[in-house]
């Protein structure tokens, strides 16, 4: 049996926008450094930078039947989480997927398997990450799930959590942390423009973050020769 | 012993051009979902599209003596395909033998190996399929074969077949159904076009497909709310 | 303990300019077909092509402490070369580092682990050859050594060593041989400029490089149709 | 900040030791097929088969601190459930704390990085599913959590699910689903022995699960000679 | 539309029993250095060593139902070759399979994907060689082929080829040649044999194989200290 | 040019043989966590436990010539480190080379790339640790260096340098070092001795390492039920 859970709850889309902004690697250091997918994830065109909540859906190897069936579930601001249910690099996804993501108002796609098209893609600007770029085709025969919770690149994504995504990789915010996470990558990219004036006035970061004392008592030792 | 075969039978030239401009999603989907090189092949640069007979080149591993001997046999159309007769990341092929190639009217290089001098080859326009970019230089010691049968990143090539290669990889078109697979193609490409439309005026797959009966009898069931 | 090696020597920089221009592949073949990192360290950007001496750092697990250490020794003209002890593909450097280091006149980043912030390092025009691109956030726990050798990507650098690193990947040349492969570089270079047009007026390396007697030889055969 | 979580739940020990005789591939299929931890973890010594509660552990790249502070929180019948926060091969683990996990009646390791002493652990046949065999040692200076649901190997774990593992990988079962998974892989079992003896009389899968009209349906032709 | 093809030809039981005899490096090397499947095929368990008559099928990505079309074709002294139409881990094959392939005197089976119940194969001694274990469960949509030309592990093997399998991996013998390779191979070891007895009291290989003028005259250099 | 170094100093035989005995891990924790080679260098059987001199051996791809070369600077004691100058899994070395260097009194073989005949190997106790098993044949056409310094599987070799390895895979100890770090070795397992007696008897790492108040400072708390 398959199922597909219906009404989820979404972030704010303020928040969600606000999210985007940031990135991915301001945003994962911003919630203790989690939430990212795995570095084989990439983005099939750059630059490249969006947030949106996550529609989630499990896939059978080789099969995309369930693909169809979440889009019916996607709303403007929505980004689509696709994952098999085994490793397979197939090319579940092409332009006509993404024309009718694009109707909807969806934003981009994080699949853990194999996308085609994607001179198609990139000229539509409808950006994707994906673990491969194949064109292998998929049939349409076993199901999946829609709006279940999946782990997806390695990290476990529930429907409606936030999904970040740049040309650094994909990273997600729980829901209910979305805000919270908002406010303090906000406050570590105030944290930065100011080093990073320090920085480019030639200020070393064994400076700016008063590292020496520590360095020296973990017995960092300066020789002038090698030994 | 090492055989150069010279005379090989090519598909005609304009269904070669037609196989170029339909790409390997629709051309792989159009001969039945075979063919496909494996995703590890990817283009130095893209967009990039193009189609041609493969004129086929097994060669020693760090060992590029064949491709020279390759070279003669190739005609204006023709596509080289080149395989290491054991798995090799080196760099087989840079500037000066894409200049012999582009002299000759060569249309690419597909190579289940290393390429290097690739900002040449791009400023060059001369697209190339690798498995890995790598200036690993290799020597002249062993000869491979010309134009028999290889197994080139998982697909067998027959010399003569059709390459389709873009920015989703590599394809293979048997030189005899490369007529057929081209009309297929055209007729594949003509119904995309239609459902593109409807699926840009907000049409879901599940109706333009009809799949909602069915999904119902595989037992997908919907709810408001995660179990 | 860690130690940090101040006074290191380094080529002198019309040599390290020099070998930037003839890029990868023709200095490792000037220098005997060695010296190459291994294929997967991948420039970020394209194209891109560098030549600097070589600061090294070798990093901890998941921490960049080090990194900070190895900037301040760092001088115009270095290229910052970074192997963590055991393998690890974290976002060790993102864009304050870069600021920090083209601040000091540092012409790139050879780093066998993950980078961050590429679409900032990008707009930089700050070059990076890396492992991955994963914006995992690293620690500030335990060091390494600055300027001692190091393997990177299968290749030992010396601290004053000459990094070249184009599209084609990264090379190491030994500081005393420097200038003698930058002469032998120029004599390649020249070499092949005039095979080049050869080529481009339709020549074959079979006749340019006079190989036809010795394939013959070796027992190549040429027939006219398939066994 | 971190977190060690001291009371958690487990399943009952009968429907524990059921799983185990049952195996991973049986009882992955009895729950639908679903909880399997990647293909990349192998055990270091074969035969073996447990069954356990996991205590779950994350830890920093190159540091195993987190794993003594998860030792104390074992009881009998548990098995640890290590993952690193970002991939890592190091030995986090060798024979002394296999030693203290044995003292506690722990069952076996699932660590999704590397493991060390595997000649000793072997010995004492304390058995560990891993991602790698590394000797590289760890340090002590960052903490993960104990008893919060993981990722392991691309598997949701939480405190107190059922592991299964043997031969053939590794397979979670949730902690409230266990009895009802151990129902269906006993029914399952049976059904298999059934099939068993018939398969060894001779009898074809085609006619035992009635596959020939299906097939008929579905096209499946029969030749005499390839085409 | 699927093919099976029923009456393939076969070669002699007596050339294929020979060929198990001298094993895959012998057999490789003595019909010229080809035929050999990739290295990632490993056996389930070791020491190992057969030869027999290839049955090849193809399958779907997660979709075993075409083994079970295959193996009423399969005859004693066959081998089972199944190979997925795009890359697939999944555990295709288990205990059942295995009992009703050895109920038809099968000797064993090379499958480029995952295999599962290695506990219980072993115990059977039924060989196994495979690209992954994995205990996913596959489902029974979609067909492939059974007895038409594959690629297997990138070779290409047709129905009635010899595969010879042992620890070294798996090798195939086109049906045509196994007769002359036998007699090349027996021809190798009696070689060998002789060549073993030297090596055993001591001569060198260099002298053996009179490799010394050569070396001398490739530029070969003795030196008594590092330079 | 191609070099063979004759007279290389080796490290003292009590020191080599005391390194054996105390393996891998314990090798490479007490010259400060250095020195291993990279962990899919994995023995062809198990237990298996040596220590010997390097002499060093660098091939080109798909070339086993030089190791001909290198077997006659073998002495009693040694182990031999074959390293090809770019990736290659080829089959280099089988029964005929271990027969000759058995006759030696060499003790194993480290190579990065593939090894053949690994039943044989076995049988004769010829422990060998590469990067795969593959049974594909070598040719004779170029040559490497013998007893020159290289890298092998991520780690730089001396000749004379002392290769510890053992079911944990493969670790370099520097000749100079060597004494030293075998007392060193030799007081950490005088120190593992006494904790692996506690560890039994139900101590925890908390306590025999006294971090309870370390923990407690990193901030690491205890809750009875997860948040």
């Amino acid at each position: 049996m398959s199922l597909v859970v219906r009404n989820i709850a979404r972030a704010e889309p303020a928040v969600v926008d606000a999210l985007a902004g940031y990135g991915v690697a301001t945003v994962h250091e911003a919630q203790g450094r989690k939430g990212l997918l795995a570095s084989y994830l990439r983005p099939i065109y750059r630059p490249c930078a969006i947030a949106g909540s996550a529609v989630t859906c499990s896939v059978a190897p080789g099969d995309n039947w369930t693909i169809h069936v979440a889009v019916e579930q996607c709303q403007p601001g929505d980004v689509l989480v696709v994952a098999p249910t085994s490793a397979c690099e197939d090319g579940y996804f092409g332009d006509l997927l993404a024309t009718s993501l694009t109707s909807r108002g969806v934003r981009g796609l994080i699949i853990d398997a194999g996308v085609r098209d994607i001179a198609v893609l990139t000229e539509m600007s409808f950006p994707v990450w994906s673990k491969a770029v194949y064109a292998q085709g998929t049939v349409k025969e076993t199901l999946g799930d829609v709006n279940l919770p999946l782990v997806c690149a390695g990290a476990l994504i529930n429907p409606g959590d936030v999904i970040v995504a740049d040309d650094d990789g994909v990273c997600v915010v729980r829901r209910v942390e979305a805000a919270s996470v908002a406010q303090a990558a906000a406050k570590r990219e105030a944290n930065e423009t100011d080093k990073r004036a320090r920085f480019q006035a030639g200020e070393l970061g064994l400076d700016i973050y008063g590292m020496r004392a520590r360095l020296a008592e973990k017995g960092l030792r300066y020789v002038d020769e090698a030994p």
